[in-house]
């Protein structure tokens, strides 16, 4: 899980000013809102600082949500994550926060709806700007198709030109970015060449009667080229688009950084070009006669559309035909193979023994406390402890998301990102560690939730049902064909029937030495993809009470194919059974756990999973580690017996 | 669960000629290959015969499977359901049985990138001709988005022009449909008037600011203008179009059936006109200004949309706004009110008591044949019971779908539509009697399977499998928001967990005295729909194994709010809890039931339905069977009282 940084209100008078600037703009360009979204020209999660306009523009710096200016009004829609944030960050005389989800707040579609409705009366109809290269295909034509009285306009990118204009590029100029060296991954890290990997993305997009397809996606550039960068914060890419034609490649990056080992080791691949070029060379591609562009409608921007077909409604007598597709590099990149497992199952032995030894650390440092008869364990030492024994550990790369550290009823915000030296650990209190690191070859992320002192039946009882649903999810078995959807459901089924639920997903696809989010597959209300072998997921259950306190239990699983283990029952429209192998062994709180409420063969997959932790973990651990470890996983002999 | 009629092997010769007179047409028309679809104008599951110009031309009777005719070759697809029936029904010479689901089948989509392919190679292009009438406008625009190297060509109904020509239209001319007389349903039967339904459904149509609403689907029809008619077997619907605008609400009909008094009462909320002229009020009404009209892409086809915008090409050019959203009718209808509650709680116990005397009736003469040591009872003779049952219940106005009534290996044909007087129920095999009735007021469908003589451990292993999958769905307490693919995976996870699977959906939608099957919600991988308040679903696991034999049970259920149940668990975040509350009550079969296999809470729920179906159901029966029905409910006294 990935939190956010949260940042003291912007200057009010500036983000007054900002928005006069823009107001004239729209102005200028007869505009009757301008929708600023999140993400840039690669729909990323995380933007480099000049990428960051919504941030820039409007004070809000959350990883999602999109700001509409009108003429006198604006509002921010923010998801559940964020309706704390956004309140403390926005200026509500400037801003309207919609937070969405709740009741009676309109979307933005909604809102769009509105004020289409009143032009319609008005006898006119609204005009929205926008940059075409910050919205993914889909979203326009969902615009496009549900708008009434409203027209889009695809037009130039404002924000970044009030940007460029004294005073703010003088007082605040927009932060050089591209510039993180580039380093090529060995085959023996990927598995796989690039001309291995050009040679099955070409396969697809004839298989898809294509010729042609441009990636905007980060991740899926630094996947096909065996590259990695540091351009954008946690997430090991490099800002750069791509085409792949079935004779040739190319790559659009700051060339400049680029060392000559690292071209020369790609240069039969692909051919280096500079960043800028890209539209360019792709009007040029698009010439070919009778060109069919894979265009993944998730996966790339309006922009790349009309730089193909620059009216859309001359679509049919356009020489160029597009194809919508899902890029197959999406579903490539998601099936790991045995080169990257290993390198994700070394990873995530290094993370897990490091949150383990964290874990440790901060018992030791609360016995102290103890009998020091002081508190003083703080939620910044637990941050600084977890990335200190993270960097202890061999290929350390940097973190792989802002570490949540979260004491006490800072637990319950799901996001929290801000670990603070005054929140002390309190006795009775929940802390809640959700971190995770990048190691050369691997990503993790995982969360484990302690408790402070002694607990509360209450505490023990939400603590194991959220255990329950982890080990329902992790331990499912599954024929090919399952959704993520169907087992967020299963997840979910226990905790439903408790009276209990939570708001995020079950899981999220993660990368191998790349973003810690990652799709096409995931585990939640919205995961439509099947679950494949070779695919990573988090599973992540929790439960969060607003002044109560929040738990969450996060190991990540990798998909496997268990046909050889498969019994006698199966019928014959069963084709494959798949299941989950964890990647993350770190002890779960044994203090919080009712061996009692787990049923029969919930305990028998925990008592697998204890073993297998102390199996994996004990051995590389000093002897008092490892004796606090095995405690650790040691339940209840007795019952342990009953197996 | 709806069935089809397995019909023998249409006159090859008739067909070749059909697919011959179909291609000279199609050269006419300069197309290289032509789409019969499965559904007609009014997107139907089950069609008037006068509409099954896939059955007329192919000899397919099968109730969903789409026939592609090319120059040469022709091919129909159909899903798991149908692969044994397009075996037997279709010339393997002329057509090709593609078997979805199986490896190695291409989908239509997939042969028709294959033509594209080839004639994209041959530097041409390939043309694909198809009645937009027959197809909904996501269907084509899925085919548009995605194919390359194919031109899609609405034009002419080539089907209905070959059934019109010399020798067809003599020997076998096109039955007249249409015809049977509409009966209006009181308000004291729906719950709600025409003017209180067209008021609500100008509200939905004003807030996605629209001003004409096209409705194709019978039932949408029938829902709101609380009107029901035969003209499709088993669907109490009627073959019309309507059209609602902010001001006026239009029916197209063949009026010659509608009786005055009926014509009378809805009067002052219609206008009555000829089913004929539906396009042209349409064309009309669409040349008002700046009309904004919804269509609903799943529920009307692209003959519609044609009649609105002439070409799409120029669409935002054209005077008409098209919004494409889901038809707000469809949601209305599935959320049935307090009286249609009612009258579904009545028509299922109707039903449920049917259902009970038959599995008595069967229990009786079972046990006459062993005394008589013969064995007679055939699959037909159950049918015949069961619809003999139906009718003896008040208000009876026909069955709902073909009965299932499957013995022995024919239970593992989850849509067996041919009970047969040759087939003898035999000791030791299954029985699976899924059928339904309508009532005046409601819509049924239930399924129990029973064992003739002793059964298998086996068979109550896996019997109680599928029971605990029911159970498990059934006694799920969920929150507001949540879908039907979450609730198909908790119904299937003990099913995985035991190596268990069933290739159908686990639940659909049902009408109120409508469709068996009806949307948006279901419980399925594909049911995106949210399950709320007043939604009727059926709950129907299975597993089946060719030669083995098959097991389904089912029941109908409402979705609750169970929010004066909320227990002091709930978290802020959920603001309802829903569950479900059966409509059906049948006794299951306790000679398959291993109660020790089940979970206390399994139990529970088993012992609470038991005693409500004997509760329900007792005091109105006669005494043998009411003491039949309490031996059935009533399961080893020793294991009820550990509850």
């Amino acid at each position: 899980m990935a939190p956010l940084d949260l940042v003291p209100r912007t200057n009010q008078a500036s983000i007054a000013v900002k928005f006069s600037a823009l107001r004239a703009l729209m102005a200028a360009h007869q505009l009757d809102s301008y929708l600023v979204p999140s993400a840039d020209e690669h729909l990323n999660e995380y933007l480099p600082e000049a990428k960051q306009r919504r941030a820039w523009v409007s004070g809000f710096t959350g990883s999602a949500g999109e700001l509409l200016v009108g003429r006198e009004q604006a509002w921010l829609f923010v998801d559940s994550r964020y309706h704390e944030q956004a309140d403390l960050e926005v200026d509500p005389s400037l801003v309207q926060v919609v937070k969405l989800g709740l009741d009676e707040q309109k979307t933005l579609i909604e809102t769009l709806e509105m004020l289409g409705d009143t032009a319609t009366e008005a006898n006119t109809v609204h005009r929205l700007g926008f940059d075409p290269f910050t919205l993914a295909i889909a979203q326009f034509q969902t615009y496009e198709k549900q708008l009434a009285g409203v027209e889009p306009l695809p037009g130039a990118e404002l924000v970044d030109q009030i940007r460029t204009q004294t005073p703010w590029v003088e007082s605040d100029p927009i932060p050089p970015y591209g510039n993180s060296k580039l380093f090529q991954l060995p085959d023996e890290l990927t598995g796989e060449t690039i001309k291995q990997k050009l040679t099955r993305v070409r396969e697809a997009m004839q298989k898809a009667k294509t010729d042609l397809l441009p990636i905007a996606k980060l991740d899926q550039v630094a996947w096909l080229f065996n590259l990695r960068g540091q351009d954008i914060p946690y997430n090991p890419v490099f800002i750069a688009y791509a085409i792949v034609t079935l004779e040739q490649a190319f790559l659009f990056t700051n060339l400049a950084r680029i060392e000559p080992e690292v071209r020369q080791a790609i240069a039969d691949q692909v051919t280096l070009l500079p960043y800028e070029q890209y539209p360019e060379t792709l009007k040029t591609l698009s010439q070919a006669n009778k060109l069919r562009v894979l265009l993944d409608p998730q996966g790339i921007t309006l922009g790349t559309y009309h730089l193909l077909v620059e009216d859309r409604q001359d679509l049919a007598r356009s020489k160029v035909k597009i194809v919508e597709k899902a890029n197959p590099i999406e579903g490539m990149k998601a099936r790991k193979n045995a080169v990257e497992l290993e390198q994700m199952q070394a990873a995530n032995l290094k993370a897990s023994r490091a949150k383990t030894c964290t874990l440790k650390w901060i018992c030791d440092q609360l016995d102290q406390d103890r009998t020091l008869q002081e508190r003083r364990l703080s939620e910044l030492d637990v941050a600084q402890a977890i990335a200190q024994f993270y960097r202890q550990e061999a290929g350390y790369q940097g973190l792989s998301f802002n570490t949540i550290a979260a004491a006490g009823t800072n637990s319950s915000i799901v996001h929290y990102g801000t670990p603070s030296p005054d929140t002390i650990l309190q006795p009775g209190e929940f802390l809640l560690l959700d971190s995770g690191a990048q190691y050369w070859g691997g990503t993790t992320d995982d969360t484990r939730t302690l408790i402070v002192g002694d607990p509360t039946p209450e505490q023990i009882q939400r603590y194991t049902e959220v255990l329950k649903a982890h080990i329902n999810c992790a331990g499912q078995r599954f024929p090919k064909g399952t959704s993520g959807i169907q087992l967020d459901g299963i997840a979910r089924s226990d905790l439903w029937l408790s009276g209990l639920d939570y708001g995020h997903g079950t899981g999220h696809g993660v990368g191998a030495f790349l973003n810690v989010h990652e799709g096409p597959n995931g585990i939640s209300k919205r995961a439509q993809a099947l679950l494949e072998p070779g695919m990573i997921t988090s599973i992540e259950p929790g439960f969060y009470q607003p002044g109560w306190g929040g738990i969450r239990i996060e190991n990540l699983y990798v998909v496997k194919d268990l046909s050889e283990a498969k019994d006698s029952q199966t019928n014959a429209a069963i084709t494959a059974w798949y299941g989950f192998e964890p990647l993350t062994y770190i002890p779960f709180e044994h203090r919080l756990i009712d061996w009692n409420r787990l049923e029969p063969r919930q305990q028998k997959w925990l008592a697998h999973y204890n073993e297998a932790v102390v199996e994996k973990l004990a051995p590389t651990l000093d002897s008092s580690e490892a004796e606090w470890l095995k405690e650790a996983c040691n339940l209840d002999q007795h019952e342990f017996d009953r197996i």
